[in-house]
């Protein structure tokens, strides 16, 4: 696999909320998920030869993710598979279900014919000393690098689905104990 | 290979200078390489599992960086080679003549026992819109993932030693047309 | 009055916490008062001859403070003047009852020695576009140059206690019409 | 002078250049003049019913800034005196001879109808930890606050024309001891 051609890398980025697309609305007094963020962290981000193309599937907290929503990843998923025009898939997702939404894709499209990297982050891209950026760079870079199949990418990490759990004293994803 | 253990994953990060590093000095109004910065880049990063030892080899911009200097970068690759205490080495280095010491790695350390990773930044840490912290989190990411060899990692690409070319029309590094 | 020799001019910030103040907490998963953010907010102002000596009273939303918390709030700037070694008091405070501190504080303390000038913000200092460190350095200069009195400074305006409306449409701090 | 209705304060900025506005140009590997950042400044400061006309006088180093330059700043002041279309003028200027281009305008313009304020910064708007975005703001306040006359705002100070003195020690602007 050539990783450096200079032929766009295409990556289509499914969208679904999470504490990485939260922002302060000042009206409100609160983050909020308003406005999507996700365009503007890309576009701080300098890649020139990826393309990404961002599809916002919904905007909500993860932990307000039922089947029926996370069947619409999963749809969402298969559909640019079908279509097949894109080298990668990575979704932005919040990290309390990303585990069972990397699951109920890893079970619903059995052998994928490209990665899909799901990520997201501790602290908001909007906040201070968020993990954002750095976590989708870095779910771009493993998008580009691992073999066909469904992973999380977090803080330097990178878990296959089945295995992914949060660690809620460290605040970071990590691979299950064997 | 696993990527995702709770073992944190060993890297040295030989740290040479090059624009990623440079910051405003107010006094002489310009940009020195006088304070190290990847330091401070590395504090902003959120990997709690990635160890990363800072080495010090030299602070130059890599216009100013002959054969003597090439060889003491190899030299320090070697001995951390030698020592066997990483699992991977991060070169922090300037993209001018980034490929040319990813050549004499590649030479000098002919098959290495891990992943050799160069990165840098067309604009420095230290100012606005700057691709460094992004090139360090992607170049750790491929570190990772990458089989051992000699690499630059860049913008969102992986590119072996020997096939680096630095486009200085869209200021970024790219792979050699074949 | 000189506002440029030298010897410092000595401020004493009383912090009682409001939306300038909030922090995301990772934890949480919101934003909270649990870390004082004013002395990072001070260290990144750049003026060597203003000393700001920061005096915790509270860590309040604004809304939560009634005539018990503000009667704190008055006691501290009461005791301030009465040591007498500030040349300005600035009070950071939420903005939805910033106008009511600084009624009982003109009512309290009516003419006081020196500027009393609050502040806050519209926007966390630790979140995107915050206003917070604007507000702070313009709260800064207006108290070294208007005549002793209670205000608020905000949004580049001075408004005199008695005279101070929010803005909820335009989320910001104005003068009542006459 | 009510420094708080709500009809918009009116600033004419007049920019000139100096570190204050240098920023990172990769292609040459340096700080440079050729994009204006004034504009985008003040995009970030918060002052809804502050109206600031930003006028383009010139862009250098005010190293470069000789009596024919001078004078063009001195005319450009005239000028938006004549018209009266401001109820302040606020300069951006380099720290190295902006008090002798204050003096000037003093000179000149004896009496002006409104302040006149310089600013600059010791560390350009585009760098990390600049305060030029503070500079600005204080300007700003200052320019509301003082009565009619040429000024340097500065690190929260504020110098009358003729008694502005750089300090290299210090890397800020103080009033000349008496």
């Amino acid at each position: 696999m050539n990783v450096s051609s200079r032929s766009p890398f295409r990556i289509v980025l499914l969208a679904t909320g999470g504490t990485i697309e939260k922002s302060y609305d000042a009206t409100a007094g609160a983050l909020t998920l308003d406005r999507p963020v996700i365009e503007t962290l890309l576009a701080h981000l300098d890649q020139p030869d990826v393309r990404i193309e961002v599809r916002r599937v919904m905007s909500i907290d993860s932990l307000a993710m039922g089947e029926a929503e996370r069947a619409e990843v999963v749809a969402a998923a298969r559909d640019c598979l079908a279509a097949d025009d894109a080298d990668a898939i990575v979704i932005t997702h919040g990290t309390d279900t990303l585990a069972r939404t990397a699951e109920a894709l890893a079970e619903a499209l059995d052998g994928p014919g490209c990665p899909i990297v799901l990520t997201g982050a501790m602290r908001p891209y909007r906040v201070a000393d968020s993990d954002a950026a750095q976590n989708v760079a870095q779910a771009v870079m493993a998008a580009r690098l691992v073999v066909p199949g469904v992973y999380a990418a977090f803080h330097g990490r990178v878990i296959p689905a089945g295995r992914i759990v949060k660690d809620y004293e460290r605040l970071t994803l990590v691979e299950a104990e064997t």
